[in-house]
């Protein structure tokens, strides 16, 4: 099916640059799509993995802006933060992201959101890591289900 | 002589990852130097070359604050900006840079402020790049001489 096809995660290391490739695409103009990643009330619905419980201490996505948030799972805990560089409506976020759990390690990351048509969105998102390792250790950390999980509940939440 | 030999600003463009590491000591505990970092009345007597005045739109160096700043020479204007997305006390400073004349260029900026003893500070900062191109591109810019001249001003500051 071509629903299906198009709703594929590609998840891609660059052989260059410390960096992992994230592309997507949703059923949902760009706008909607955005909103989905701005406003906490939206992100707590579908940010990670179905298993873990995700809740907000702030999420103020703006220009200059900043995010803590938490994920559980019986009991263990996983918090994780940032800072939002730029916000442009329906169009790009720049933001920080560090897992506390490794506090030195920081990745710079990007999603720009693309403009199908036919109320159609394209996300590619990208994570810059410090260091080859650090990348390997990223995608080697089971990240994988959490993003594949996270845009299928972001789907589900976008067709609602 | 030694104090001048130890004052000299190495810059160095990594071989494998898009990044530049800047190191130079000042004879000045982690505390001062760090402080001229982090306070914008005393960061604004000495970010960038001699001959560009710089002026504050707003510096609230803390992690989950913002900055913006301006150089102006002659009519001219350059503006910068960015987040603090991590601010240790007389440690570290992570932060992201964009000059807004390339606006969708974006470094991840780490300072590290390591103690010599004897009041003397061995500071390393790394700017990590989208891209090799985006790095060199930073290295052709003439950033050598805003940096060179701006810590010789830091050294005036920190011995006043």
């Amino acid at each position: 099916m071509t629903t299906t096809s198009t709703r594929e995660t590609e998840i891609a290391a660059d052989p260059t640059i410390p960096l992992i490739r994230i592309s997507r695409e949703f059923d949902a103009p760009p706008e909607k799509v955005f909103r989905a990643h701005t406003d906490p009330d939206l992100v707590v619905q579908w940010l990670g993995p179905r298993d873990l419980t995700m809740s907000i201490d702030h999420y103020d996505c703006r220009t200059g802006g900043s995010y803590r948030y938490l994920h559980t799972r019986d009991g263990e805990e996983y918090r994780f933060n940032g800072c939002f560089h730029e916000v442009r409506p329906a169009e790009l976020i720049v933001q920080t992201f560090t897992f506390e759990g490794f506090p030195d390690g920081v990745a710079l990351e990007k999603l720009v959101f693309e403009d199908l048509g036919d109320g159609r969105t394209r996300l590619v998102a990208t994570s810059l890591c410090d260091s080859f390792e650090e990348r390997d250790a990223m995608i080697a950390s089971g990240m994988e289900t959490g993003i594949v999980e996270g845009y299928q509940r972001l789907d589900e939440l976008l067709a609602g």
